[in-house]
């Protein structure tokens, strides 16, 4: 029986397109048929970033692997414009959490960025990948977030796209209210840019140094997230929540 | 040596006045003495809820306990006004992530609700409150947020105050957006009121028959979060952050 709201949904990198097969990895396979106890016939959700949801019916379910055909397309694939976040790797539990917690909140690339006092040695990109598609699949993203390599601070803001608004999370207290920083998006035509991305610095927060040559860029507005002191995993996921209210809600 | 922006920050029981001294208990004497290696003469900081943020020396250290002497109020007490959070609990790992979290995002109060889909055998008040102190020494509030006993759904809305609006999260997208339903809380004279409530469900939801009955209540405001399906632990923070941004900041 293929129920399509409560199929389980994988993210592949195969085409998807009317009638064709598609065979899935053996760890897809071993998730179907052994966690998901799926068997011949039954009903699977496929998202691949640019072709929409799908649903595909199992026909051959081996060890090696998985058979399936694409039958029904569930959802046409959409623009899921979404801020870029910036950040420096905190300790491994937290950076995780900001992985997984941006992906369900929508950003739609994320960038970690090594300060002095951020432990490089914190970063895998290959662990980032596989927790924002698990996040991706749960969460209905038709998309998962580009994971840019690990650049230094001065390298990522010399690549920054001059046009794209930084919003730095400013835990000294001198940044405008995030609210307003958001509501200042708008486009001169109206409407709400989604084309920004936030900032955030490690455990301890940016060197005095790095502060200040971050708020000299044009490009950089400083923001405050009120008075407490917020763990980097909290500011991370407050700003890109207030995003999704102010802007994301608005596209 | 006192240093006063840096030194540990301590909740306590006890008054906090001038000149007085306090003796701290076995566990608060281990952390300064032996985590953080103060000595005699060292500066700690304690709040307690209602008289501010103190200075303390350091007079005696020993193993059954630290005797301080209370020397500089650093901060008098303020309203630390904040929302109240209702919240079915899940899974351990999240929901004591939803207790640091709502504390550190300023919730006043912390309402455990037991709905047809919890598993009532997570709460555990003592470990909720334990987190949640913790939390508000890192954070640099000055009170600690209230934690209410376990109640059923129905006896918790029964009692809940009607003055009070409750902003219900409904993750069937049937509500309001976040951002708008803040914007409505606004006093008649002007100003926003920080006198509401969210109420957050279990992993799986509310059942319909729950859905049906809160969004009859007349205190209650059905609340949309975006498109995406959020985990349970991430529509709370992403909730009271949106609180933060749009009328934490006005107060």
């Amino acid at each position: 029986m293929t129920k399509s709201n409560t199929s389980p949904r994988l993210f592949i990198d195969d085409d998807l397109a009317q009638g064709s097969t598609v065979s899935l990895d053996p760890a897809h396979a071993h998730y179907l048929g052994h966690v998901m106890r799926l068997q011949t016939g039954d009903g699977v959700r496929l998202f691949n970033g640019h072709d929409g949801e799908w649903l595909a019916i199992i026909e051959k379910m081996k060890k090696a692997g998985c058979l399936v055909s694409i039958n029904e397309q569930l959802r046409s694939q959409e623009n899921e414009a979404g801020p870029w976040l910036a950040f420096a790797p905190v300790k491994k539990t937290q950076t995780g959490f900001i992985v997984e917690k941006a992906t369900e909140l929508g950003a739609s690339r994320l960038c970690p960025v090594i300060t002095r006092r951020t432990n490089s040695a914190r970063v895998n990109v290959d662990r980032f990948r596989a927790r924002a598609i698990e996040a991706s699949e749960q969460c209905g993203r038709l998309s998962v977030p580009d994971i840019n390599a690990p650049e230094a601070l001065e390298k990522f803001v010399a690549a920054w796209p001059s046009g794209r608004r930084l919003l730095l999370l400013d835990e000294t207290g001198g940044g405008q209210p995030i609210a307003k920083a958001l509501e200042g998006l708008r486009r001169p035509g109206g409407g709400l840019s989604s084309d920004c991305g936030f900032l955030s610095g490690p455990e301890g927060g940016f060197e005095d140094g790095e502060l200040d040559a971050l708020r000299k860029l044009d490009f950089v507005t400083a923001v405050g997230l009120g008075r407490r002191v917020l763990r980097a995993e909290t500011a991370v996921l407050s700003a890109l929540a207030c995003w999704q209210a102010i802007i994301g809600e608005a596209e």
